[in-house]
């Protein structure tokens, strides 16, 4: 069917629209590919509808081909099997509550780990039907505190969520990576440029983890890479190399100094350097303890914690957070200080952590044999040399402390370099959360039931098109992959002549019947109007039927390279159908 | 991609589903199409899912036949354009309602009216724009009161809802003409039984309005048809033949009787009979006049309304409800009588109707020149040939009493009959209730605005699912229209020999590779769990695979007719693929 832009549902717009932040916002919107109805919440209008479901059926192929199975479950859930896991709590405000008319609590699923799990309960128990893979492409809901450049981070978007069921770590992992594999492939096909980085896991629970990213620098997620190796990282997921240990024996005792008004790394690193001639010293040399509290989800009682990280850095909330899941975490407040008169604000040190029983996890930095100047548990006291493995051994190390460019990568080769991307796509090995939530087990081939191993796999299919129009766009509009754009080719009558439409109806005739997608630009406007809206709606053929029919000849236009062809007109269909095929 | 039953997420269930009411939910559950998750709110397996994509993909192609562009709009809605139409409120219980975390008032949508017309408004301002006609198929909410027969009245459902812009009536009637058109080739596409019947516009506003109900004994909606025409109409829909006039003059005067004891139509009848000797008289020669009040909706005062109905039929609640929209009615309770003393119960009459501004709506049947025994405005007294037109005369006439079988057919042909149907598509006349609210005007060719009328027209997606498999069904399962089938052939190996799978999967791949879609079960159960699964799955053709093969043919089964053919092996897959296309 000819897509005829003189009945097209569509509108494009002259100005930019004024809440839009990012390019894809701004085009997709001027372009009539969607509308916002409420923060965080859109239509697709035609053009957008069809890019939409090109993604869909691209991610449905790339699915399909590893073997998975599409089903498609409510988004409107009961309470129940989300309170099983917690979630219905740990969602905090993120997710849509409401009641139905008899006061039941329902939800609008987030994700669906929990339903999926409990409908393979439903219908497999024996080892024989295992491992399996399912998906669904589906819209979800979550009630994000700022939904932010239009269909990049909404509030109802659409997700593939699949899930995989597996027997043991071994198959699971196999799962992981078909899906690392079917996620490549996709990410290609539609053309994006992308990083693959290691992950924390978030809420889900679990373990090994990757985020997609698409590049871009408008991206929310920041990430690291190396400067010269393919290692790339979420920063909560960076992990420190630690130093070689030194040796016990090269250190001078610990000692004690009055340290008049040194309540700052700054200005306890400048005393201690003016106070000793022999020696210099730097924020690096001392040893910063930060306290917190944490306690299990569900629970009541806070438990203190001490994190010790290298003065010359911060404690990266982000990254505690993550180290610590799932436990949440919070600052102590004055309450807490009063509580334990040990902790001496400002000079907290090793020895009242230990001598209190507070557990104490440390940078990876701070290994055995190295000396640290820090609090020595009373006011405007410091001690020196005080070493690591003689004179106080942490319960533990965490990374907490923040990740900073020019940072060795942890895989040896290079120094971190920070990117910004928009994440894609993400892929869990979860274990046995949401198994041991509804008892998922299989009966093994010895009568004993196994619970099964779960993974989580997601792609943010509204988001890809933001993400693609992000990294497909120029000062015209936007430049769609052929793959996910609305139309193959896009016919511009370039005059008023009735020989101009003739000769577009039957090359857009022709070009239909071939299975070529094609607007056609029919409207009774300027050339110029219809030049600018070919651009901005970024269908990857645009043909130009004008002044040169008169020689015989049509105008070829690519819209990425802007490379301008003439064609003749006998010739014009079978050229077109070549594009599509090569 | 062949299906292999082998590792299909299914699992048939040998037993009935305990809560199941009707054939469909029945079978549907226990062929694993779908799986219940909540009261109302039900999972689609992968065999599900392929019919319902089946179906949509037969919507889509009849709406874009008729020029129809697809959109998609949110499910999660702003209370604001509901509160405009009024319907935030006139909902009641029926729509779901939730608010995000800033205590912002959402809803999850029932159906779309307001959110087109402002997405139409958002875009289109000139006549040229018109007509338009966009659609969406979309996941719909509404929290029925009792969720009823699995997927057939569901809470959450998949619905295409249209809506039709035009310029003037005319335009709207061919919108509307445009659509019946569609959904006849459509639901006779996908082999169902129906019937179109006039109906009122329920709670949509607006004038004229089919609804298309699939005929199921089991069905929730009623419905009436004529013995000896086309006629068929939703009982609110009913009109009713007015009789010819009488002649005033034929009737003697009006005379009070003293009637003691006659508070019901019988008893009533009862002793005018014994107290005449001439006469004659009937439940249908008495006037019953029920008292009920009204309001527009949104306004808190109450009016009074009397109906006045032949004695020998009761008011139908729901046929006056429907006469009355958008009025809100209720029943009189004692306060309102104790204000109103003239209000006789039991012996209320035209004339204290009058005398105190009651405003009186009488039956059809109630013409000038008949003559009625009715109540007398005071205890133990009614009136005898008190005639309509000489001593009363009504405001106006109303559809509100009740329809039987055997009553004339409106159109004067035979007379009604009742039948039972599910309803799976309905078209409206909206008129302009929805343009009105947002002002969707269209600039005339005189530089005038100009009020844009509405048309309004749903299949209920997810519902065909169940209304076609309501109709087609044996005792042994499910017997799909190939439309809709979620696969063409269902090859069975019926035994173990090597030879018998080896060919089997010859001849599945040669079917796939032309397009044929195959189920292959392949699993290590017995012929008879599989020819059982077979029938209850449904697919049109069932290919056995077994004994035969030794003299080099393999059995045809036709799910439908029973009717068994052998073929030889070197002609199946020619044949199969014949059955496709014949």
């Amino acid at each position: 069917m000819i897509t005829r832009m003189s009945t097209l549902f569509l509108r494009t717009l002259r100005e930019d629209p004024a809440e839009a932040e990012v390019p894809s916002h701004r085009l997709l919107v001027r372009a009539g590919y969607v509308r916002r109805v409420a923060p965080g919440i859109y239509s697709w209008l035609p053009l957008g509808l069809r890019v939409l479901r090109n993604i869909e059926r691209a991610v449905r192929e790339e699915m399909d081909a590893i073997g998975a199975q599409e089903i498609h479950l409510p988004a409107l859930l009961p309470k129940e099997p989300y309170e099983a896991t917690g979630r219905w709590t740990e969602y905090g405000p993120n997710m849509f509550r409401l009641k139905d008319r008899k006061n039941g609590d329902y939800l609008l699923g987030p994700t669906h780990e929990e339903l999926f799990a409990q409908t393979v309960k439903g219908e497999y128990n024996s080892y024989r039907d295992f491992p399996v893979i399912l998906y669904q492409i589906q819209t979800k809901y979550r009630d994000e505190e700022r939904p932010r450049a239009g269909i990049l981070r909404g509030r109802e978007f659409v997700m593939k969520d699949s899930y995989s069921f597996d027997l043991d770590d071994e198959q699971l992992l196999r799962s992981y990576q078909l899906h690392r594999q079917a996620y490549v492939r996709l990410f290609d096909r539609l053309e994006l440029d992308y990083t693959v980085v290691s992950a924390t896991s978030g809420a889900m629970g679990g373990s090994a983890s990757e985020e997609f990213l698409a590049e871009c620098a408008t991206g929310e997620d920041t990430f690291v890479r190396s400067s010269e190796s393919d290692y790339a990282a979420n920063v909560e997921a960076v992990t420190t190399p630690a130093p070689a240990e030194g040796r016990i024996e090269d250190h001078p005792p610990a000692e004690i100094h009055h340290t008049p008004d040194t309540p700052t790394i700054e200005t306890l690193v400048e005393f201690l350097d003016s106070e000793s001639e022999q020696r210099t010293f730097t924020a690096a040399d001392t040893l910063k303890n930060v306290l917190v509290k944490t306690r299990a989800p569900g629970t009541e009682e806070w438990e203190l914690l001490a994190v010790g990280v290298p003065g010359d850095r911060e404690v990266d909330m982000k990254r505690l957070e993550a180290a610590l899941e799932p436990l949440e975490v919070a600052l102590l407040d004055e309450a807490d200080f009063e509580a334990n008169p040990f902790l001496v604000k400002g000079y907290v040190g090793p020895l009242a952590l230990r001598d209190n029983g507070v557990r104490y996890l440390v940078d990876p930095r701070v290994v055995r044999g190295t000396a640290w100047a820090t609090g020595a548990d009373k006011p405007d006291h410091h001690v020196v040399d005080l070493v690591c493995g003689r004179d106080f051994t942490p319960d533990g190390t965490i990374e907490a402390a923040e990740v900073r460019e020019g940072d060795p990568s942890p895989d040896g080769r290079g120094v971190l370099r920070s990117a910004r991307g928009i994440e894609i796509g993400h892929i869990f090995q979860l274990g046995r959360k949401y198994t041991d939530a509804v008892s998922l087990d299989a009966l093994g081939q010895d009568g004993k039931p196994k619970r099964v191993t779960m993974g989580s796999y997601g792609v943010g299919v509204s988001r890809l098109v933001a993400a693609i129009a992000e990294q497909h766009n120029d000062e015209l509009g936007l430049v769609w992959p052929r793959e996910v754009a609305p139309a193959d080719v896009h016919v511009v009558i370039a005059g008023k002549d009735e020989s101009l439409a003739t000769e577009a109806e039957r090359i857009s005739t022709e070009l239909d019947g071939a299975g070529v997608r094609v607007i056609l630009d029919d409207r009774n406007v300027s050339p110029g109007v219809k030049f600018a809206d070919a651009e901005l709606v970024g269908v990857p053929t645009i043909l130009v039927v004008g002044k040169g029919l008169a020689n015989g000849v049509v105008e070829v236009k690519d819209r990425a390279s802007g490379e301008r062809t003439e064609i003749s007109t006998d010739r014009i269909v079978g050229h077109l159908v070549g594009l599509l095929h090569g």
